[in-house]
């Protein structure tokens, strides 16, 4: 019997442990909430992860451990490590922590990124938006997420924008630091779902087209509208991003598309977002790969079944029968109270073919009236067809 | 939040709340055993079903109940379903549980059956072997379960055999009933999984062919090698006995083919063995039904992904590579200590056409050196495609 522990208890936890059930694994969540929506369906230990008594607790129970929440510290997540097997490995954790580690790391390994600059001044902030131009974004390095910590400096009014960046940012820069990126007027945005075993096997699913809705992912499509070529030079940045770190996992790296041109964005260590469409829509999940990787069991094939859309609800759960109703459109509540902001849930819709897909699309924002969040979806679909 | 509660805490529980879990439900299982395996996802209460206390703690718990095993006592799914909504319904169960009511439901509804005849005594079982003739079986009327109370009549020495037969299961006429069964010479044995709505929507999934190894069900196939016309047969027979018991939720109408005939065997009154392909091999699994029908929410699709087997580990499982190694391996370990005759995992292989359907199982079969197991489908699946 092998007990899989899991460093966070969110939805991600949670999908893991309903894909990982059937493997014969159990499970041992932990998470700083009581309320954490994991513990529905595995034990929940509750604990902050900078504990070394919760985490000793932690480390005594589980035969593994994963993440289901990329900010662990990499202290705890190194400390866990001394004890037992740890996937993906901490160093590896640790430099994607850090955005400007992470986008080093990426040119160094060939893989373009959109320019960007450290940054730990005011002073500092003006050079680097100098140097790199405007539009751009000052980011802070360590612990954003879904858009937060992130402020856009506007080309018409670089010095303005520049002063009200640094009051919303400047006081980070002396904690978890700050970096400044080009903005990249991207014709879309792309995201790679891949997974890498013990014994270095590699697989990747389909290209995903993603769109964000205020920094926060809204919708995704599988396969995205890209040629193989395409394709085949972001699989090959995932491939080499994988084996620097010596990763094993499933993991997504994001991708802007430009002018043809692909940028690294940036790399999720766990399971994302933007492959969740995989339950319905692929061979083997990406939630059962990574338990299957993490253990060091055979991959699973990656291949999709037809066409996949995934929508993002946020905040709350619109009215489930407007999925549950049309053919190949399935639900995902997660089991947590509404709040402003929060991923709450989400739908995939799968169909067999591009077109069908368009349209059950359609018919679902218009019964839940929601057309805008499908009308980008809905379009790219019919434009690659035509 | 809607709890479920599932009288049975075994593997169909477990996969119960594993497809439940995306609709946003929670479960409380009860079962007699505090390892019940489903227990490992789910709030487990332990308590005989016969016990009043029990009962009541559970119904105050759920706000609807189901079954993961038909065997619970008639009369306290009644006494439950005074109390919470109970799907499907009492009067149902307690009419399939009992053998010689389900023929004669069968009979009346139109649906062709084996022969069949009351036994209450040892005069009246040398009387109905004369009216029914031999090869045919004694089966208890209540609580048979994986061919368990069960005895073959043979037609070569059928005095001999009918006094072994009464030896063997003599005693329980007078406790849980006997009946005897015309032995149906099939050329095989098919099954309809089907769903019924609150609302009374009926939708099937293909039809399953099933191989048997000492009355325990070893492989099923699907889609069935049948012609529509024979599908359209069994399916009007499913929808015909689900509107009679105004039945709601998944169930499984086991049938013998016979020279072209379809002769019924029995209705299960829950999700069945047969129709675990689902999972990996439909676009909604008979679990996700069950539960979308119990509650009242529309049901999904149920067409076919390809083509799927299912094989069945009986005892111990063997190892779990020879089968996630291979695309389309998917794997289903309950989490049960092994024991002999236990059913404690099965495998499900899936492939877009029937002849690499056919060639992985081979590959499946002499890894784990279960040839035999595997030679019935391969079998099938070769002859279907020449
Ligand atoms: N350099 C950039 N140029 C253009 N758009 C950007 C850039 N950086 C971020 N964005 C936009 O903001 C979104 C979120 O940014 P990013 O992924 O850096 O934030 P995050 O907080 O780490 O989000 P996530 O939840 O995806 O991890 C991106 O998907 C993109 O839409
Ligand atoms: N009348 C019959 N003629 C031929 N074979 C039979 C007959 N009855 C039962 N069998 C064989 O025995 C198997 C099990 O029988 P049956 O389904 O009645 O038993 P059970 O104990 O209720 O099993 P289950 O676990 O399927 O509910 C059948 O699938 C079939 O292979």
């Amino acid at each position: 019997m092998t007990t899989v522990g899991i460093l966070g208890g969110g939805q991600l936890a949670r999908m893991l442990a309903l894909a990982g059930a059937p493997l014969g694994l159990r499970f041992l969540v932990m998470d700083t909430q009581p309320d954490a929506c994991a513990g529905q369906f595995a034990p929940l230990l509750v604990g902050d992860y900078r504990d070394e008594d919760a985490l000793a607790e932690f480390a005594s129970k589980v035969d593994v451990a994963t993440f289901d929440f990329e900010n662990v510290p990499a202290e705890s997540a190194q400390w866990l490590s001394e004890r037992v097997p740890v996937f993906p490995n901490p160093r590896a954790l640790g430099l994607i922590q850090d955005r400007l580690a992470e986008k080093t790391l990426f040119r160094d390994a060939g893989v373009p990124v959109p320019e960007f600059a450290d940054v730990t001044s005011r002073e500092g902030l003006d050079a680097a938006i100098a140097a790199i131009g405007t539009p751009c974004i000052l980011k802070t390095r360590r612990l954003g997420y879904d858009g937060k910590g992130q402020f856009r400096i506007r080309p018409d009014k670089a010095g303005a924008t520049a002063d009200d960046a640094w009051d919303a940012l400047g006081a980070q820069a002396q904690t978890v630091g700050l970096i400044l990126e080009a903005f990249v007027p991207f014709e879309r945005e792309l995201s790679v779902v891949a997974v890498r075993g013990r014994d270095g096997e590699f697989r990747t699913w389909p290209l995903t087209e993603n769109w964000h809705v205020d920094g926060v992912l809204s919708a995704s499509l599988a396969p995205a509208r890209v040629d193989d070529a395409l394709s085949t030079i972001a699989f090959d940045h995932a491939r080499r991003l994988a084996e620097r770190l010596d990763y094993v996992g499933v993991f997504a790296l994001e991708l802007f598309c430009h002018g043809g041109e692909l940028l690294a964005n940036e790399l999720a260590p766990r399971v994302h977002n933007s492959g969740h469409w995989s339950i319905e829509g692929a061979e083997t999940s990406q939630f059962e790969n990574h338990m299957r990787a993490v253990l060091g069991r055979p991959l699973g094939a990656t291949t999709m079944r037809g066409h996949a859309c995934m929508l993002n609800w946020i905040g709350e759960l619109p009215d489930a029968d407007a999925v549950l109703q049309v053919a190949g459109g399935h639900w995902h509540d997660y089991g947590k109270l509404p709040r402003p902001g929060r991923k709450v849930g989400h739908a995939t819709v799968r169909r067999d073919s591009a077109m069908e897909l368009a349209q059950v699309l359609q018919r679902v924002g218009e019964s839940l009236g929601r057309q805008d969040q499908v009308a980008p979806v809905v379009d790219a679909l019919e434009r690659s067809h035509s």
